[in-house]
């Protein structure tokens, strides 16, 4: 997908919602889990009641991966029944790969080509050559984690290195980046004062935003510190929304609560002007 | 598997060589490559003419991921043959995986359950509750990314914060965390000069040494600073071995490959009089 496109969709909905599908067959009613695919009817259920709300959606690969090939065969026709019915919105695989070379521009080929994502998320650990090979794809973006919504961000993330934290100079090197225009950025919810300062390093690219909601991130806290004149944010639910019911009404309230995230994304845009 | 098992295997077959299942299908004979499921049949032939000289395999994921479902239907096949036939042999899942709580247990479950191998490699980038999950799981280990062989190593792991490089922080940390006893390193085999100061952070922990061969790494200097009183080494040797012929004797060359790499470790051994 263009970035443009997705620009677009997030100035027609007036959303910039991401919608988590951590499907866990543990918390899906038992209706849906007696069926042939419930990975597969659950994700459908939940997209088309909320796709009018939502401009990407970020399937969580471990709770497919756990299930084996199945798993997979579920993604794949998660992943089909979102391009043909929703070719708009924006897909990521939460992934977290990281490798170096051939080994990452075979999970590249994965999750851009296989699976037909948009993007996918990667770990920086192992440096330039491990991250180089998901930004060599037309129109395909790596969301590269910075800092995260989790306690354990504070073990290397935040530790300083010269000035610089390390989620800073990961920030700032992975700018340099051959195809760095293709290059997105995960930072946790919970770190809404820290946004700012990312701001100032990439006031152009994406952030991608999970911990409002179930992790206690505040989403006004969010948006006045990460907004830049495109938008320039998708702030992910995946609990609050996926499971804002555990019952058989689990996709109309999913539907309701991404509807409630939308609309304070709105007002959000308005005051801001940039809607 | 009980790490005595390990150490049981390596005293027994002279050897702490590992070899990396990378099974790129561009490199497979036309003859294999015509069968039904060649990832498997490849793996399988490869594993069959090596096992006497090996103690570990470590099929990379991303080389079965990017086939889909029909790839992870392989791998399940290749690990199902693996501890069917030569369950005394120590399992790596290459997949660098690294995600928080419950969506890292869904990781864990992955492959220490659904594909049923001994230990996963883990990135260390989100902290303490990103792999601690990975070292809840009895008899499973983690195998922590610290010192990788590629030039993208010195982008974040060799960076100082206060007195320490980053991977030495993530050794010494991680050698904290819950189920530290469970825990394992990735240390590039071209890094052989830092494995004795890893040596002094890790005494007793085993180590995953890539980049023999291929990559430039010497199998006498890794050995010199790695070597314990157990061995506490696991050489991995993947592209050296399995694409030795790409012909039809691709798994006679193999194993005439993983025997001189074998025959060297032995003699290492023996000089070192751990055996």
């Amino acid at each position: 997908m263009k970035i443009s496109a997705l620009k677009n969709q997030i100035f027609l909905k007036k959303s910039f919602l991401c919608i988590g599908l951590d499907v866990d067959l543990d918390k899906v009613p038992s209706s849906v889990k007696a069926m042939e695919d419930p990975l597969f009817e659950f994700s459908k259920a939940i997209i088309d009641s909320t796709a009018a709300y939502a401009v990407a959606y970020k399937p969580n690969i471990a709770f497919f991966e756990t299930y084996g090939s199945q798993g997979m065969a579920s993604l794949k026709r998660v992943m089909d029944y979102l391009n043909k019915n929703y070719p708009e919105i924006f897909t990521i695989a939460d992934a977290k790969r990281g490798d170096i070379g051939n080994t990452a521009t075979r999970y590249a080929k994965a999750y851009y080509e296989t699976y037909n994502f948009d993007s996918i998320t990667v770990a920086p650990y192992m440096g330039k050559d491990s991250v180089e090979p998901f930004l060599s794809f037309k129109e395909k973006y790596a969301i590269l984690l910075a800092l995260t919504s989790n306690v354990g961000s504070s073990d290397f993330q935040t530790q300083k290195i010269g000035t610089q934290m390390l989620y800073e100079k990961v920030i700032q090197s992975s700018a340099q980046w051959k195809g760095s225009d293709r290059l997105m950025y995960v930072v946790g919810a919970t770190k809404a004062s820290a946004i700012k300062g990312i701001r100032n390093l990439i006031p152009n690219a994406f952030l991608l935003i999970p911990g409002v909601g179930a992790q206690g991130g505040s989403l006004a806290e969010v948006a006045k510190n990460g907004l830049n004149k495109d938008v320039g944010l998708l702030v992910n639910s995946s609990r609050g929304i996926i499971y804002a019911s555990t019952d058989k009404d689990f996709a109309i309230k999913a539907g309701t609560a991404s509807e409630v995230l939308q609309k304070q994304m709105q007002q959000i845009l308005e005051k801001k002007q940039l809607i």
